[in-house]
């Protein structure tokens, strides 16, 4: 059956707070669509308003309590919010499990918080590709807020903090923080560390090594920079979550101050721009020849007849570039 | 000063297995030098050679330690071994924490072990720039294995399973492994298990969900799959890790019976052609009059008069594809 999509339509809807058209229009970017450039532009307009807030860290810290937490504190103050909930290792597994989401029940029937698992796309696309559309859909929806929430160390942390405002990494005590977390490279990605699970042995004792941390990583740092806070919470209790509220708007106020903001938003702007031209490009790549091409010229860098440079040259020749 | 580059005799040096030389072609395979093409075409010839083997695990399992011991077991059987430490997060922080590698000191001295601890470069770049190009190079210089280690969740570990031809996960009991490995798609990446630290408690019991999660996995595929083994060691004390290469071997000739080692050689070199060409056209985005093309459509994207598509749209347009 082929359903004809109004898109004029459905944004409309989408604005008024209509969650089945604002998963819709999700669907629509995130599967490609071939509507996903008339929904593009039909959003182009109302974007630009919500602060994105992004959170990580560790498998075990308890990202999805925290954020079911952030979201009842915003709903307090009155604000809309809506959730990405970006699992990284998709590639493989084809999405979230549904644990996670289950326990944001509660926020189900909240005509103000919009949730969304993401499904990340393939390995040069992934969370660069499908998240800053869905991001513009729930930005054009009206969401104050959009919480980034994603798994793990590494590239897909990378991307949350190229997307968001203000990056909050979560640790909880007792997994061997210290120098883990210089590994992880959380010092520089960290707007807001919020050390969860406060209630546990140990909490004092990460969040003061924490801030030792960065004591010891901003004096090397000859501009004045942000510093960012520590705050302790009991997500599963709410306790501590109105402050972290507050350092997240002391960050984003900071940022506004500076024109700061701006420039982080032409970045990600910027980004998105390079990222969607790239997968075009890529996309050529596989129409040379229906593929065949880059199976040729991998199957003779195999071979040691061709290095792979020479062979890019080739492939980059082949899209007319 | 300009230090002039003899390219040829670096490769021959390498070949020899002198340290130096090979170190010196990671450089240049790492820095992007202007010689970067000339060591590609030179090396090309000489790989194909080295069994790839990619180690994961999330921080806390005891990596670095299983990766030296590894090296050891290997060196008793007469390998050569290279190792690249990856550290995915170095976008930030430039680099991996001494650490690590002070513990694979007591391989500095022997000349069948090269190790050479990886930063990975910027956003597309990642992974899967560099490392090809530093694995090409070891495989050059004669290594039988290389041992590619990573860090995390994520798309570093993605980027390794797609260089491997064997995959090793590493997990220790006691970290949540049952409901946070199936999160982390570690079932789908796996071609050997090992549940390190196996002299603690929980150690039988985390080998037990992750057989019990295997034999459920697989179940559903139809076609006849590899079974991922589960083996226990204490890396600490080289236990259990004999039993780990005959793993990875056992592995490797069940890929390369069916030709499929050859299948994935070829996809992997598919990829990092295809990796490489992207990343020539990212740079001519930049290039577009010194990269204010791609600021002034970010600007216009961000002020919602242009959305990211169209934008997209100028930007290849511009390089001219």
């Amino acid at each position: 059956m082929v359903r004809t999509v109004d898109v004029a339509e459905l944004v409309d809807r989408a604005r008024e707070g209509q969650p089945r058209a604002v998963a819709r229009l999700i669907s629509l970017v995130e599967d490609g669509s071939p509507h996903l450039r008339e929904v593009a532009r039909a959003l182009a307009p109302f974007t630009g308003n919500a602060q994105v807030v992004g959170l990580t860290g560790a498998p075990g810290v308890g990202k999805s309590t925290s954020t079911s937490a952030l979201v009842s504190a915003y709903r307090e103050r009155g604000r809309r919010v809506g959730v990405l909930a970006v699992d990284p290792t998709s590639p493989f597994s084809g999405g979230a499990l549904l644990g996670d989401r289950v326990r944001m029940g509660e926020h189900a029937t909240d005509p103000g918080v919009f949730i969304r698992s993401m499904a990340t796309r393939g390995h040069l696309g992934g969370l660069s590709w499908a998240t800053p559309q869905a991001l513009r859909v729930l930005d054009a929806a009206g969401c104050d807020v959009v919480l980034i929430e994603t798994v793990g160390v590494g590239q897909s942390e990378v991307e949350v903090v190229s997307l968001a405002d203000t990056t909050v990494v979560l640790l909880a005590p007792g997994m061997g923080d210290g120098i883990q977390a210089a590994k992880a490279g959380i010092l520089e990605i960290a707007d807001v560390f919020v050390v969860n699970k406060a209630d546990r042995d140990g909490a004092d004792a990460t969040a003061r090594d924490l801030k030792h941390m960065i004591s010891l990583g901003r004096r090397e740092r000859t501009d004045v920079r942000w510093r960012p806070p520590v705050v302790k919470t009991v997500a599963a209790r709410g306790e501590g979550v109105p402050d972290v509220l507050d350092a997240i708007d002391a960050h984003h106020a900071w940022l506004h101050e500076r024109g700061e903001l701006a420039r982080r938003r032409a970045r990600r702007a910027a980004g998105e721009i390079e990222a969607i031209a790239l997968e075009r490009l890529r996309s050529r790549f596989g129409d040379l020849r229906g593929g065949a091409a880059v199976d040729a010229l991998a199957d003779r860098v195999v071979a040691g007849e061709l290095d792979p440079y020479a062979a890019a040259d080739q492939l980059v020749d082949g899209v007319g570039a």
